[in-house]
């Protein structure tokens, strides 16, 4: 089955919907049915008046507050399920929970994020994993920010050798950036209660793994770090894993020579080369941190959390309607849209 | 050989030893012969005012400074040389090598601190792991908050198993909170460079213990946080851990349950208790962090980077001294002088 544009509704308009939106909005395959909205406000009116994404009440209310503001609105919500191909769920986490039956009920098969539980939908998406597991399904969970970059991490390992043992710590972001009544502002906070989910979450892609995840907020409202090592079943020369990494697509390996030495310099650098938002969907691996020893492996990176699962969205649309069988392919489709397609190219020229 | 008061010269009074002057004040067998100061400041003039520390000046200079600002000065340097009993050396890192040959020519045996070169001193010190083997030595080098933390852990659990492996990770803090001019205010550093050296500092006390250590830098100026991972040679129970820890001194174990949900939590506790400059000695052990899976066990735990080494400056002078056989009986002594001791049955009374 093939669709010259798939027609997608995007339900939840915070961090990670408007990325969406966008993303879709710039795939050669796929177009924004619409967006659905609550209440108005200065996102909604940069969507629908910049933009020109068709704006879908949530319901009746919604409807009278977005047009009394002077917003234009298409229908509502039940409109545009009707005329799309596919919804993708970005709502704040726990809400979709409340969504699915309605999916359901107008048989859309639907794209859930991270922040939902894993057996809400039918399948954890990681599109370097396990994208063909996911072709005709009704629907996906692209995992987290934290959970996808260690897929793609823990993938690309595995392509030069079996893995034994993962221990990450996620230095994590103190809360999205307009959280600002969160912190904290000068502390470290430990998570407590042991493993953090991030490694069981990576299970819900790649069982076989043997993973332990740990986790840290710290104040950076930038994005997260991961400290990684893994422990492979043969010995690995570091030059070897670099290259792996380099020719990974979604992995963009930096060193701290190039200015590059912290993941503000990081983030700086995706603002300098244009990226709207300034967002870093690829991991960005620090080359000088990678450290092989014996069978043992380390490395430290930065996952932009706002960003980082973007690209996972489109390709799980493009997985749950089959409308591209080969991953590779998708994920190509993607980045060149996106205009991070050999980006590490472009990097390492200077 | 016994001494009634070991006289104590502190050459370099700033963070480090502006702390080991008042923690040998508060012992009940030592006394602080005399500070060295180079130029005037306020903090000399609390310690020779308020404190009453005798002031050596580090050279003729120095003291037609000071004593034109008015601040009264005993002698020169090489006059506590000669009065005290032994130096110990919390000048800025790398400072210190040139100043053993002096130490040496006046026969004086000395303790370094942990930004030193391991082969500067006769042995890298730590009171609970080596301290039999600094006794009658002529120099020790008290090895860096990182290092002393991971110590006092490593030891503490070698009592239950032996240790296969150690994985930890150090979320340090910017910078010692008078370098306002340092960050990170809003990033996170990746140490670059592949392994940290704190896990080979570990080796120069802890020789047989494999253990790799990772590290990034984040804004808060207030302590370190570890995340550490140890393979055990063989199964533990978590309740098990905690009791042990609970048992060690200088290990305080607390939890995010009683409100110290963060380093700003664990210090603000200190400055409550009324320890001096909210010191925090101890390595703090949230408990509900500590989680063991078969042989595996993990755990985060607080590192006041200003603090930590202070009774260990404190044992090493005794050890160099011989003024104490027992790594036991010195810990005692100086954690009472300083009123640390038993804090932990305090701390679990609330």
């Amino acid at each position: 089955m093939t669709r010259t544009l798939a027609r997608i509704l995007i339900v939840g308009y915070g961090v990670v919907g408007k990325r969406v939106a966008d993303a879709v909005d710039e795939q050669p395959d796929m177009k924004v049915e619409g967006i659905v909205g609550v209440n108005p406000s200065s996102l909604i009116a940069v969507a629908s008046r910049t933009k020109r994404y068709p704006l879908f009440a949530k319901d009746q209310e919604s409807l009278e507050r977005l047009t009394a503001s002077g917003i234009t609105v298409t229908g509502l919500r039940d409109d545009g399920l009707e005329e799309c191909d596919v919804v993708v769920d970005a709502t704040r986490a726990g809400v979709a929970e409340g969504n699915i039956s309605t999916y359901s009920s107008f048989r859309k098969p639907f794209v859930l994020n991270g922040g939902e539980r894993a057996g809400l939908a039918d399948i954890s998406f990681n599109a370097q994993a396990n994208y063909k597991e996911a072709l005709g399904a009704d629907s996906a969970r692209v995992v987290s920010c934290n959970t996808t970059a260690l897929c793609r991490i823990l993938v690309t390992l595995q392509s030069l050798s079996s893995i034994d043992d993962v221990f990450a710590v996620a230095v994590r972001r103190a809360a999205d950036s307009l959280r600002i009544d969160k912190g904290p502002i000068n502390g470290i906070v430990p998570a407590a209660g042991g493993f953090s989910h991030h490694g069981r979450d990576v299970k819900s892609i790649l069982p076989k793994i043997h993973i332990q995840t740990m986790a840290v907020k710290t104040s950076s409202t930038l994005s997260h770090v991961h400290v990684l090592r893994a422990r492979l079943n043969s010995t690995v020369n570091t030059r070897r894993v670099i290259e792996e990494l380099e020719k990974t697509p979604r992995i963009l390996v930096i060193d701290t020579k190039s200015g590059l030495v912290s993941n503000a310099h990081v983030l700086e650098w995706a603002r300098d080369k244009g990226r709207p938002r300034g967002d870093l969907w690829e991991v960005a691996v620090w080359e000088d941190s990678v450290h092989c020893s014996g069978k043992d492996l380390v490395m430290i990176y930065c996952v932009h959390n706002e960003a980082i699962v973007i690209p996972e969205n489109i390709d799980a649309i493009r997985a749950l309607l089959e409308m591209e069988s080969s991953p590779g392919a998708s994920i190509e489709t993607t980045d060149r849209a996106l205009d991070c397609f050999q980006d590490q190219a472009d990097y390492s020229k200077y």
